[in-house]
């Protein structure tokens, strides 16, 4: 890995160039308002190895990322029963999508379509005296980062023109699978999403699936190796909507997208990579994140398979 | 992986004991004949280990397996421009639903489910001058074994009861994406699927998909090292039908399953392992076979996530 | 006609007997309360017979029934415009499903199925001061029935199970197809489906539908004639959810089924019919209501066809 | 009915000079060849009125108009049993879809849509010596016609670029609901479906379905009432694919299209009548012959509803 830095550096400044005919999402106003110019790459290695490139320190809206985080928590308080909940299927259909819902009565596909999202807030909202609270304390734990936070103008603006979500989270209730008000449910999934993090905190925060022997300040391990290695598995069917099988093909490692244009993905026993940029292609990715990671783990050929 | 072969042995054992609450495939009369309590194992490594237990010496109809080296052919002929024809995207569907082929206008979501392998059948048909025996040829010169044949008998038996595949076929031919005479396509098809093999020959057949250096005895690759590691990337997310999530996140290995009962899984850079036992979940994948293979990767810790 | 009262009656012993395998809904809890026995039977003709036998002056939830009701109050408002909100099309799908609505970008299929009645009664908020009692003065006006109430404790109860109503109108809604407060037209319509009537009421206030010289007492027509015939065309291919061919083919008259158990059929020119049984078959139509309207249209050749 | 001649006669001057925004179907190449501008009507009357404009008498290729009669045939040899191959629900999907087919095992929605069609070939297959010459025989004794006949170089036609209907064939084979052979089956269905027939020759075919005491020329009922009205209802909810209920809606009667421009309509105890104009809408019907009826019922008030 010692030549990883100066190969990133090239394909960063390479993809900068490239003409980038995605789109920045519009459908949650506020994050509408973003620089669509920005770029940002950063690696950590499980051997401390610590480097990024352009805006890999400015906070960005993680959204989707943070299902990783929310599904952490709710598979370690509920262990393998989390999965009586939601499948681990990859879905074949886009991430808002309710036709899958209704053939599977109510049991979203997987953990990262926002049905399933929405299961995993439910499963924490049983679980958490303070959800909001609690969970932004979990988080800030794993990578001992007091400076991870929700923002409240835009969980305030998801959920203003989030009729989608309230929907399915309705939908689900109506086949029992929401056990807590859905008002309840939806506030906590509005503000994981509107989670802020930079490239640096999230290729840190997630070295506990690359590294087995990860453990937090408080000297505490996040998940079982067993349990991290499920949630990579799931990470690599399912984590990219209905483009997981393509960024599979493409990039060969598991990842997870967020519609504010991050990427965050890992290498087993090695490092966590996290690329942003704003504009999305047309299934929702970050299209030179995914192009970024593509050129990245073909030249160090450094995919799983 | 010393300590493989032993392990191996424990866990052949174990599961042998195991309460199969499979069932044998009866949709094609010929393979309903099989004697229901094989059970057979066979682990080759890239260093040369190779090692079996059980059947593992007995021929079987190895079914879908071929369509790994169906699709292998195809994408040395036509590299990219193959998934034009195909996508790589698991299709959250079982193996022969005609669904999402009308949604996606003929264009078959993966080239693992059935629609997507009789277009590679297709493909091959314009290719090669003979197709049977052509393909045979290519079979037999990738592990320089002659004793691999078609079973004609089942070929016939799925001929005769295969009207879903005649229907795919026909359908994918209204969207323009099968090129040739449909009878053409589908008795290539057919008799791809009947191939037999044991487990101890599809572990040695499946080694280059593990071996980036993998040479045959003329001193010829078989795919170039990208094409092997997108090859085990679509096995990944597709190659068990609508469970392709399943084992990915229980056994986490690239893998492909046949009706015939068969299981044949990639560690990359490592070894091929193949199962055998006939009876069937009810997704259409052998229950020992997943089960082995649960317990495998779980005590040698060796998926790739 | 002059025969109709006789060959009801035999109709309506004979059914009485018959061993009804249906069901009372139980998904709206107060619904669920039901004496399962209530049956009753009323006809009146556009030249002023009237006569009905069992249970025919007990109110009861007329449920869907009331969708002819606001239909034709926004039909009044929006004239053919109101086309461009909701589609005329039988849906082949379950009363509440939202498969349709996804394909069809937020205009259900018809003014039948829930998410089309939500619609109708977003225009309705649209154009109504005081939506709950203008629409109840319509009601009673078009019959001149000041008897017509809502069952508040009815309403309360869809209301606190209506998930899946919540569902669709936040999904339609999201795509833009409503356009006023979610909980405003919700309320509304859990209202209007909670109003209670007689066999007897109901036979007279849809007259306007067979008599095409119907004027209520103030002198007032309800619709024009080519109004009324296409809410006829509409309830004929449209009335009994995936079950309308069915009806059509075996009863032959435009009709409409609510889930408390109630049917009312129109002959164009000639009556209005009601049955009320409460016990449902599988497709969620009134068992017995069903098989009367099929035995009484045989007996007097009077279907439309 | 006096004045139906002359109001036919003022709207057949008036859509002849409408802007016909259709475009004539072309995926039967031999159908392709028609000229686009005939336009002709025919009505017969119960009571012996006979009369047309424009090209009434010209010959054309009738296509699905025909699927009337094999039903028709159909079910005089199966009585009510028919329904338990084939069902009587509007499909709400177009007419060549298998997407219902898959859900509801090989059961197609009604006799109207190319599967249902095909099941009732199947059928006629069964039962009948010489399958295309004893059905041909059996159309000309309806109306005592001669001059009715199969056009061999349009089934030939057909069959060539018919993938569609071969994979409907052999999918619902694999379902078990086709018992002879698919070859056999579908040469018959293509045959029917190439019938020629002029406007006059329908009106006059169809007679049966408006006149309770039609008899033919050997003194014989074709159906009996109940099942003549059956027929219609079937029509009514289903004869226009997925715009059956738009043609209730516009029309208001029963009726049947083909995609040679063909539409016949039935008002029962009145009349038949049948209009062509080769130009297809969007949904396969008739631009001008959808356009016509509906000024015509509208003119004559004589919709059934």
């Amino acid at each position: 890995m010692d030549n990883y830095k100066k190969i990133i550096e090239e394909i960063y400044l390479d993809v900068k160039n490239v003409d980038d005919i995605g789109k920045v999402a519009n459908y949650i106003p506020e994050l509408a308002h973003i620089d669509e110019n920005n770029f940002g790459v950063h690696l950590t290695s499980i051997n401390k190895l610590s480097f990024g490139f352009g805006d890999c320190n400015k906070k960005f809206s993680i959204q989707s990322v943070s299902k990783i985080l929310s599904l952490t928590l709710a598979y370690k308080f509920e262990g393998a029963k989390l999965w009586d909940r939601v499948d681990v299927e990859p879905s074949g259909n886009p991430f808002n999508s309710l036709l899958q819902l209704e053939a599977d009565f109510g049991k979203p596909r997987n953990p990262f379509i926002n049905a399933g999202a929405i299961v995993i807030c439910d499963v924490l909202v049983s679980h958490l005296k303070n959800p909001k609270k609690d969970f932004l304390e979990f988080c800030r734990e794993i990578s001992d980062n007091k400076n991870i936070n929700y923002n409240e103008k835009v969980a305030e603006s998801e959920k203003i023109s989030g009729f989608r979500n309230v929907a399915l989270c309705n939908f689900i209730k109506s086949f029992g699978n929401i056990k807590n008000d859905v008002d309840d449910v939806l506030d906590f999934y509005f503000h994981i999403c509107s989670i802020e993090m930079t490239c640096k905190e999230l290729s840190e925060i997630f070295l506990f699936l690359a590294d087995e022997q990860y453990i937090n300040k408080k000297g505490e391990s996040i998940l079982t190796e067993s349990q991290a290695k499920r949630i990579n598995a799931i990470m690599l069917t399912c984590g990219f909507y209905d483009e997981s099988g393509e960024f599979a093909f493409r990039v060969g490692l598991p990842g997870k997208s967020g519609v504010g244009g991050g990427i965050v993905a890992i290498h087993p026993d090695e490092y966590c990579i996290t690329v942003w940029s704003p504009k999305l292609n047309k299934k929702g990715n970050s299209y030179k994140g995914m192009l970024f990671l593509e050129k990245f783990t073909t030249k160090t050929v450094s995919s799983i398979f």
